[in-house]
């Protein structure tokens, strides 16, 4: 199965399995505001690339499943808390969570998306041994994405912020996070720990680039939060473009770039963000992005290459699927 | 061992777990945090329990140790998002960890800690079927415990809110979780599912008498916040004293009640909590919750009297712990 087929199908039954665990319409300040945050929709992507890495490694779906819908209720978990914690208003043109059943609702309903994504992987239909596996790995991955949240939380508008800082928050916040279904699935199939250790690798080489490009379509498209462009430089995000321009600006440049970050989300005018686009172009910070991120994919493609494994076609498929949602 | 020897020791034991899992001072957001909020105080009861509740049932304390870690985690994990999702600015007369350090990393710190509560239990010295077995209990009762929270939350200043309703939520919020350190505390002793089941129902029914003395508490001696007395009524909480005043008092005294629960914390005077104070005196609520407490204690000595093992004095000692907490 392609991944363009598997996002449909896998996402489909992700999304049946979401609805058995956390049935919508309950009403109890519970499912009210997971589902309106599910709503928001989400293409079940990373539950999609945990099933097929399973599959192609010859094992059965079915034993993966649980681990795969967890690593989606992870990511809402961590999208709801991440709206709190910077002050996000909307969400794919609906209210976040907290703007519209409150903070105490959004930081409880996100806690409990976690306590439904371990009761996922408990009732895993896989020998205790690799339960434990599967849980030491979403255990590993939840904690380095929390640490990665620590580091950008209090990088906004950092001055002495680099693309090195930028790389290590990204690989413990996106990194893990990406490669982490992907492993569950390689577990779940049964495969050697040389499979699973390149297949960490692979996925946190392929979880920076993605970042870059949702980096650069803030810039460009916008993140379909009311389709406002800027939304990073709003938020004061420690992005990549700014990591590489605070590295190679000017101190004019630098000074003027830091002030409008530092200002608070509604202080930042469309004129301040014109500037700062300005001043990214100046540097060709986003060709040095687009270029940075190409690398890491060219560098995901040779790790593919070393993966232990006959064939090699899905890992392929899944690093240019990425590639090319980043053109 | 007695229960207040328990504490010392196994409570000093704990605190240095604590300081090998969050190393202190390592200034990354997350430990300052979880640091600044673990040195307001705490007894670690709860682990305490956890391991006396293993050594009585015969097993060797070193296999609860990673559990009753987990379950103090956890514990410090909803306090610190409590505060948040209450509102509650001081903390054993401390600033809370969102006052001190920004909401959106109090959420993330809070999170941090459930990342280390599983990575705790993942690391027992246990067979597998067991760390599984223990993981199960710690997710059910986390996942209850948000329940409970969701419910809580949402009963601020609730109209229609009855004893029963009062007893639904501490019965998940509470309850379950000072079951989760016995049952773990039994699970990791080799106890059979028969000792694990009758000690649930134990919890289950300490649980609750626990949670009406602390709200009794806040009535009479405040709870550390600052020492002020009637943090709960400022708050709007549904206590145990709420939900039984609403079922008898005449249609005045209700609307008076509701009034002033309803008010923002800051609105709320001295006066109202006199007058809020005086209705609970009129109905006898205090006395009432005393009854009630007392009752559900006893009921929990039926409870250790069906426990099939031998030697129930630990329990019988628990019992006691909390019901002279409770005088």
């Amino acid at each position: 199965m392609g991944i363009e087929d598997a996002i449909k199908i896998y996402g489909a039954k992700i999304n049946d399995l979401l609805k058995e665990l956390i049935p919508p319409g309950r009403k109890d300040y519970l499912s009210d505001p997971i589902w309106h945050h599910l709503h928001t929709g989400g293409k079940r992507v990373r539950p999609a690339i945990c099933l097929i890495t399973c599959e192609a490694l010859g094992g059965n779906p079915d034993n993966a499943v649980h681990f795969a819908l967890a690593v989606e209720i992870m990511h809402n978990m961590f999208l709801m808390h991440d709206d709190i914690e910077d002050g996000d208003t909307m969400r794919r043109d609906q209210p976040t969570v907290w703007v519209k059943y409150g903070i105490a609702n959004a930081v409880n309903a996100g806690d409990y998306l976690l306590a439904c994504a371990y009761k996922s992987i408990l009732a895993s239909p896989v020998s205790v041994e690799k339960k434990v596996q599967l849980l030491q790995v979403f255990t590993l991955t939840y904690g380095k994405t929390v640490e990665g949240q620590a580091l950008d939380i209090n990088a906004r508008a950092a001055e002495g912020f680099t693309v090195d800082k930028y790389m290590e928050m990204v690989e413990l916040k996106t990194g893990c996070y990406l490669a982490c279904g992907m492993v569950g699935g390689a577990i779940a199939s049964g495969a050697s720990d040389q499979v699973v250790e390149k297949i960490w690798t692979l996925g946190k080489t392929m979880g920076p680039a993605f970042q870059i490009r949702d980096d650069l379509i803030d810039l460009t498209q916008g993140k379909g939060r009311g389709g406002v462009i800027g939304s990073d430089i709003k938020e004061g995000k420690a992005s990549f473009l700014y990591s590489y321009v605070l590295q190679v600006a000017n101190a004019d440049d630098k000074r003027q770039l830091h002030l409008i970050m530092s200002k608070a989300r509604d202080d930042t005018t469309d004129s301040d963000i014109k500037v700062v686009l300005d001043i990214y172009k100046k540097y060709h910070a986003m060709a040095y992005a687009q270029d940075y991120a190409d690398g890491l994919i060219k560098q995901a493609y040779k790790t593919i290459d070393e993966i232990p494994v006959e064939n090699k076609t899905i890992f392929k498929e899944i690093a240019s699927f990425m590639a090319n949602r980043m053109s």
